[in-house]
């Protein structure tokens, strides 16, 4: 999927990547899942663009789960101009999206996200991260994804592990539970063309993020798919959801971003998952799996 | 319940009132559930109060709720005085909250709140309201609860009916489903004494608002608890719990308040509801019931 890069890339060659990314990933979950398979609705933007909204529901391994393209444009608005001192200029914004409920409570949920952005006035940057949020912990798997990670990472620079995984346990904090969402991953922001890195050094990264999705989530498919789980399992999913729930709705910027400005609410509220609870103060049992997960739920654990 | 109020009425005859009106209602709800009883936590707060948060779940008709009562004081956050351009001052701050989420898809969810606000300057005020959030919308239990919310506000005040339901649907409004919450109710916020209102007619009204929460559910609970239900009418109901998490995630003031000020979590997040669910992009047929019930999720429908 590697785009011959000698050039600059342009803002028409991300697009067209993203969107063979969201058809390779949607492709591939498809067929490992067998049985249920992605619905698209296409929307447009009053305002400029719009997008391939790929919802899957009520498959045999993934309960719910969206891989969204969008590319959008528009005027800047006013608001974000006044706050960077700027004058007045467009902007164009095109990314894919990516959250995953498993049925399973085995399973992980994974969030992806891959971004590009840029304004008229020349000013760009890509944006995006790889995330994990265990309903149950699993020290092998946090290990294997941390460290696969961190081997994206260190094809393009020694620094980027270590700081975009810091930014992901920053990041993905729920300051109300004093919990982190899950085990983090990877998040970036405002990746431009400094600090000795070009532009096209910076695509070639969040590519090569956009590639590690499939065979992560097919190795944490492959490494609890067939483990069992009951009654209890299936409560401590629910309620992990309940964190999942939480964290989007009082602290994710990208989704407030999207309702302060209107955006299409359904691709954007995809990420909330399906069948959650919320029961009253439980605590879970002492050196309990519940409680081994609730304890790893912490920033800077060294997973590598 | 009522009290001699020839004199100006105290804070600690209003928090007295509040444990008594946290008492009356707990006990009427356990009395009509018949099945689950009230756990009540004892918390203090490390900077002064604490509260009596009594949590009911699984019972007969109420599958979760919550009757709280707190009273807390301190020193009054920096960044509010900033705001309000006051000095250094102390609060006292009490009040009884309540969510109830029934198991039958046939009743409404309940909201109340009375709250009493004072500082060391001498500056007070009351707040509060009591709002309706039916998952199907029947229009005679919408007008038997505005009818008794304006009885109850007109014994105090002409102008208070009307100036709160259009306060209570400006506020529960989720923005980002263009719906209100449900069929709104009365919110008012600090009622101090001006206008020609001294503090003992704020507080008879308070009072009148606290007294009306046992009438008005136990008719809600007589009017609908021998409805019959099935599978559709349960996804409907925790469909329609997810808007409820949304607005309270999202848009509460009193749960972002909460969240930001370290509050006793477990207490603030009890009005989100039991089983819940998110499905893509739901479109109830036309004519349903449940698309009369989306038709009437908006502000200004007079129900009186």
């Amino acid at each position: 999927m590697s785009i011959n890069t000698q050039s600059t890339v342009t803002k028409e060659v991300i697009t067209e990547w993203f969107k063979q990314l969201q058809d390779h990933i949607s492709s591939s979950l498809e067929m490992r899942d067998g049985k249920s398979s992605f619905e698209e609705d296409l929307w447009t933007r009053p305002e400029g663009g719009g997008g391939r909204t790929r919802i899957i529901q009520k498959g045999a391994i993934l309960e719910k789960g969206g891989v969204n393209f969008s590319a959008v444009h528009g005027e800047m608005p006013e608001k974000i101009l006044q706050a960077l001192k700027l004058p007045k200029a467009n902007f164009y914004a095109t990314g894919v999206s990516i959250v995953l409920h498993p049925q399973s409570p085995m399973l992980p949920i994974i969030h992806m996200n891959v971004r590009y952005f840029e304004m008229s006035n020349g000013i760009f940057w890509f944006g995006g991260g790889i995330d994990l949020t265990p309903h149950y912990v699993f020290e092998k798997d946090a290990q294997f994804f941390h460290r696969h990670l961190k081997q994206v990472c260190d094809q393009h620079h020694p620094d980027y592990y270590p700081k975009f995984k810091q930014w992901a346990d920053d990041y993905f904090y729920i300051k109300h539970r004093q919990e982190t969402r899950g085990v983090g991953g990877i998040f970036f922001d405002r990746l431009a063309d400094k600090d000795g890195f070009s532009k096209n050094d910076r695509w070639a990264f969040v590519q090569s993020v956009g590639e590690a999705f499939v065979p992560i989530y097919m190795q944490m498919i492959e490494n609890n798919i067939d483990k069992t789980y009951g009654e209890q399992e299936e409560n401590w999913q629910k309620l992990r959801r309940g964190r999942y729930v939480e964290f989007n709705l009082v602290y994710d910027k990208g989704t407030k971003f999207g309702l302060d400005t209107n955006g299409r609410i359904e691709s954007i509220l995809m990420s909330l998952p399906p069948e959650v609870n919320w029961q009253y103060n439980v605590q879970p049992e002492a050196d309990s799996s519940e409680a081994f997960t609730q304890k790893m739920l912490k920033k800077g654990i060294d997973w590598v």
